[in-house]
């Protein structure tokens, strides 16, 4: 990096995993901030090539793809790196793991990282929103070497999410409900499906198309079966004391209706899948025409709902997510675009009516500031 | 403070100034902080009275009303004060000075707290939105102590606004504009008064019920002139790199369309200003008329306008106030209700489709929670 901070003090060092999308996107804006940069990169790390310089890697903000393109060095496996990147861990310096991978071997070695007094920011969804184990194992690390984490960007990329959230928690406001489209991808499909005037393309089109814009992930059925949302209800939830235990296999444990045909679950190419989806249209269409009937428009939403669970003492029900038709003069029907998320928080300070946040939830660009912007936290 | 911080390198002194509405309920919500209470407040003071002990002073949740109202102690003087704390601030010991009163001249003592070495937290608008040389001295103290000032709850109290845009503008992002309704009262009054099915009652019984309420200041025409709203878009012009010096005279250089009318202006009874407002609201009624005619509603906003005024290089209009049309389907016609503030980041990185944040702006418990929020933030 070729600016450098005047107080070698407030000078933070970070290691980089992971350059695809999001993470080029994360070191490009990394090396664009104004001087003096207090961060200074000593890791950069594909699956592929490494780049360690404990003292810092020096090259221009163009440079950096070519040099690690270059490089020969292997990564010599998680606890390696850790070890290395400890030696830099002194009073007053603070050294921290990007991890922009969605890989979960990275995610289960965040303890290993913050026991070591490294800080651990991403975007990586996994490690917050599988077992229950893990994710204690995260909290108890952390607490015993002061190391933090921070992971705005696994819900809403750059959306203030979780950081309103703690704000709401950590203050003493009660949540009562959380709700939203936390999905963009679900977003764009619902809001070509359903439009508000009620017609509209066929399901499969419509999957087909944000398949081909690049909106879905490779096999579509890993968007439409609800893990994505599951494993962001998962992180929101465990930030509510009420429900931190709630949920012991994470995002398996949320009550989620998959949109994927029962005959369609066994599909392991993405291709085939689209192949197949139109069969399932009328049925789709259907559910699309029983909502317009009512004045209603589909969504695929997620909800974690406290109250509800409290004053039932149903866990199951708690948190969950699926499609539901909600008015046509609903936000989620008349203020949703694109790939919009929107999420709604109920809290006893706002009384009937809840907190907003809205605004494109994916995209590499706007999830990589997210992850900056944790990162500008430390400083 | 009956509970206190395990690590005394990590109790915050706080010394509170005003226990009005947002000021009570502060104390409040910081009492009420789970155990281990990282805050111990030295410092209590009313506009009479002044409750002070450098080692922190000892009451239970309930009693510090009656505590304060005993107290016969006066304060000496803000520069006093300020000296008084600055014997707490010792490395690894911080000390903040809250203060929760609309007052000018605590605004004006910001400085001296901050050369002392002082945090200074508050949703008090007042310096940073008038004259240019304060917010210059503000800034000038703080970069050389190093103490903060943090004052998330100046515009939307509790909601993530000011937090939202300078993590846009640290990460990079290019803040295109900013569009919104900023004023809880206003809000109310326009929701009521021009409803997106066009007729509604007449201008001066909305106001005369919000000023009822309690909604509005007890003279309307603080908030009918727009100085609020103004004083808004001027702490947030101050925080984009490309207009931070533009509004010289704070919200007076704000381009502001008061809505109240030429010939109420001088009037300085707020009961007068409402027994005479009715002789207005023919026009008023004509305005929401052409905006209804056109399938439009009106709403008071406030727009900072960067690159309106890049291109035009027009200081006057890059940031300006008053009353607008928007369609029916425009989020401000369909999404508002009560006193919901509404506000929409226009930038670069987020495209066509604006980042949104929602919900109450105004009232004691969402604004004390912005304070605390920010509270929380120096730990």
């Amino acid at each position: 990096m070729s600016s450098l901070a005047s107080r070698s003090d407030q000078i933070v060092r970070v290691a980089v995993i992971g350059v695809g999308l999001v993470g080029a996107e994360f070191v490009d804006q990394l090396l664009a901030l104004p001087t003096p940069n207090p961060f200074r990169l000593v890791c950069l790390c594909s699956s592929k090539n490494i780049l360690l310089a404990l003292g810092g890697l020096s090259f221009s903000a163009q440079g950096w793809r070519s040099e690690l393109w270059k490089s020969e060095t292997k990564l010599g496996g998680f606890t390696d790196l850790a070890e290395k990147l400890s030696t830099l861990v002194v009073p007053n310096q603070k050294v921290v793991l990007v991890d922009n991978t969605a890989n979960e071997a990275v995610a289960a070695s965040y303890p290993i990282f913050l026991k070591a007094g490294i800080n651990v920011i991403t975007p990586n969804k996994k490690a917050f929103s599988g077992e229950l184990s893990l994710y204690d194992d995260i909290l108890a690390t952390s607490a015993v070497s002061g190391a933090r984490f921070l992971n705005e960007s696994t819900v809403g990329a750059g959306l203030p999410i979780i950081s309103t959230l703690k704000d709401l928690v950590t203050t003493g406001d009660k949540v009562l409900k959380i709700e939203g489209v936390f999905s963009g991808t679900m977003s764009y499909i619902f809001n070509e499906f359903s439009p508000a005037q009620g017609t509209g393309p066929a399901f499969s089109s419509v999957v087909r198309i944000a398949r081909e814009k690049g909106y879905t992930e490779p096999h579509p059925a890993d968007d439409l079966n609800g893990a994505d949302v599951g494993r962001k209800l998962t992180i929101l939830s465990r930030y509510i004391p009420a429900l931190r235990t709630s949920l012991p296999s994470g995002y398996k444990s949320v009550n989620t209706r998959s949109l994927v045909p029962a005959e369609l679950d066994n599909i392991e190419s993405g291709d085939e899948f689209i192949e197949k989806l139109p069969a399932f249209d009328e049925q789709f269409d259907k559910m699309r025409k029983e909502a317009s009937t009512e004045g209603k428009v589909l969504r695929f939403v997620g909800v974690v709902d406290v109250q509800n669970g409290v004053i039932k003492a149903d866990l199951q029900r708690r948190v969950r997510c699926g499609h539901l038709s909600y008015p046509n003069t609903h936000p989620f029907a008349t203020a949703l675009g694109g790939s919009d998320n929107i999420i709604m928080f109920h809290t006893e300070r706002y009384g009937p009516r809840p907190l907003i946040v809205q605004g494109a939830g994916a995209g590499a660009a706007v999830t990589a500031m997210g992850v900056l912007s944790d990162l500008l936290k430390l400083v």
